[in-house]
């Protein structure tokens, strides 16, 4: 099954301790869109300027990425510059152009109308429900946000929520969306608000689903993953968007969305974001096959099951 | 078999969000053996003072731990306050009494000498290595120690690491004592300076075993695990003592210390920290039973395995 995801493509200026690239192709949409494109037909409506070329497109078109939403506007593409020198975990951001990023209308192609699956990564919650109001035939509706909505714009944000079947954040986020420290009844708490299913991404740490609410037996109501053990993060940058790729594009992948299903998402996600942050920007991802994702994941799979 | 482990045993005064103790039974040795006695039969050495009374003896002794090794000194015993307002996973320290743990020169009952596995639980490294020499019958050595002894005393430490099998430290611990903070570098470093098995303790977040050094595929020589998923954190004192309890207790009560044994064991310690959290000092340890360990040792496995 096809996914529609909607969100920023973008250039990137980023210094880490293994060094600095200047304008990467990134944005969440990108790093979402290459990472499930391992496992489902991927289409994209993002806004870019004048500088998003062939050598752009082709980054996507190497892995099958439809781009035909991808609309054009005059000017430049959003810019973000950031350094990870201080905290591999965190970046600092020195630099954010919103550029043709800022006047953002998604518009979906006709030839989009038939995606089951719709991803709103991190972008105005006005747009995302606009997004989500406008593709009536998903049926598998998931999301990311980011402190800054959530702090600002909290009521427009809980509007999306209601539309939403999994919502993808990290920890501080989801403690800062309920008003509650303890990670298990504030994840309770955002379930509250609309999604069905939450993903805590605890960066190096792993991830956590939760799932069901409303139910007496609510401790077995999650799923836990640790993080791929890396010998070397080169860039942080778009692991969360990796990880939602990878864990979206796997469920959009199968013929029925089990609880197994699920387990395994969360899993590839954790494979996909630990790819990515190898190398600089996309660069891990697009030059990545399926068959090195399938080894990662049973090796991931061995370095935490008992037996 | 049974354990010999030599630490603190010590009374605390905790404020956490949930509340406040006065003078709760505490100490690393304290949390270790009770942890530890649920798998296996455990001996104590340790010093305290004439505030400890039958009322503590009987929380040993009512767990069969073996205290004949614990001294009897003149003046008071260990004392600690901390609290948690601020931060659940770290404890600022608001006071810190020694008392007759200043002049603790840890003596071995005869009794004792059989213990085929020994626990330096987090103490003066000059002790740590006297009580290893002393006990030259021990066949798995496992050891704790903290950032003050790792930064002003590194060279007693350096010669502590030598003799140990199994270091269990936190991951600033690893990263301060490697000089290096890629965690994976960092546990491989450590483990040059000595021990053959490293155990990472990432509080919330869980675990990381590494195992084996000098081999090629480095990738698989590690075990990770999450942590147990709490609704309530009363008080996180002792949550890695108890770890290291039921870590060690677990592989001392097995025939065969298989990789399999040390993957149940990360298991096992993790369910063990989930406890102690849950109320104060050693209030849920004292209360538990080993159905309920076995329980939750299933749970944890359903809560993080694919199938």
């Amino acid at each position: 099954m096809s996914i529609t995801v909607v969100g920023s493509v973008a250039f990137d200026t980023v210094e880490t301790p293994a060094g600095r690239r200047e304008r990467c192709l990134a944005g969440a949409a990108t790093y979402f869109s290459l990472a499930a494109s391992f496992f489902t037909p991927v289409r994209v409506i993002a806004v870019v300027g004048e500088d998003f070329g062939p050598k752009e497109e082709a980054v996507f078109s190497a892995r099958g990425v439809d781009i035909r939403g991808i609309e054009r506007a005059p000017g430049k593409s959003f810019f973000w510059q950031g350094s990870y020198l201080d905290n591999l975990n965190e970046a600092r951001t020195l630099k954010t152009d919103l550029n043709v990023f800022a006047g953002f209308e998604p518009k979906i192609p006709d030839a989009y109308r038939d995606s089951q699956f719709l991803f709103l990564a991190n972008i105005d919650p006005v747009l995302q429900r606009r997004v989500r109001e406008a593709t009536p035939q998903a049926k598998l509706v998931a999301g990311d946000t980011m402190n800054y909505w959530i702090k600002d714009h909290k009521a427009a944000l809980l509007e999306v929520l209601k539309g939403l079947d999994i919502l993808l954040i990290n920890d501080t986020e989801t403690r800062m969306l309920a008003g509650n420290n303890n990670l298990v009844l504030a994840a309770r708490a955002v379930m509250e608000m609309g999604p069905r299913m939450l993903v805590v991404k605890h960066g190096e740490y792993g991830a956590t689903l939760f799932y069901g609410k409303n139910s007496g037996s609510h401790r077995t109501e999650c799923f836990k993953t640790p993080a791929f053990p890396l010998e070397q993060v080169t860039d942080p940058t778009g692991a969360g968007d990796s990880f939602a790729g990878g864990f979206f594009g796997y469920l959009a992948s199968q013929a029925e969305l089990t609880l197994g299903a699920f387990r395994r998402a969360m899993f590839y996600g954790s494979v996909m974001g630990s790819f990515t942050v190898e190398r600089f920007g996309t660069e891990r991802l697009q030059a990545l096959s399926r068959e090195e994702i399938d080894n990662r994941f049973n090796l991931f799979r061995e370095l935490t099951h008992l037996d």
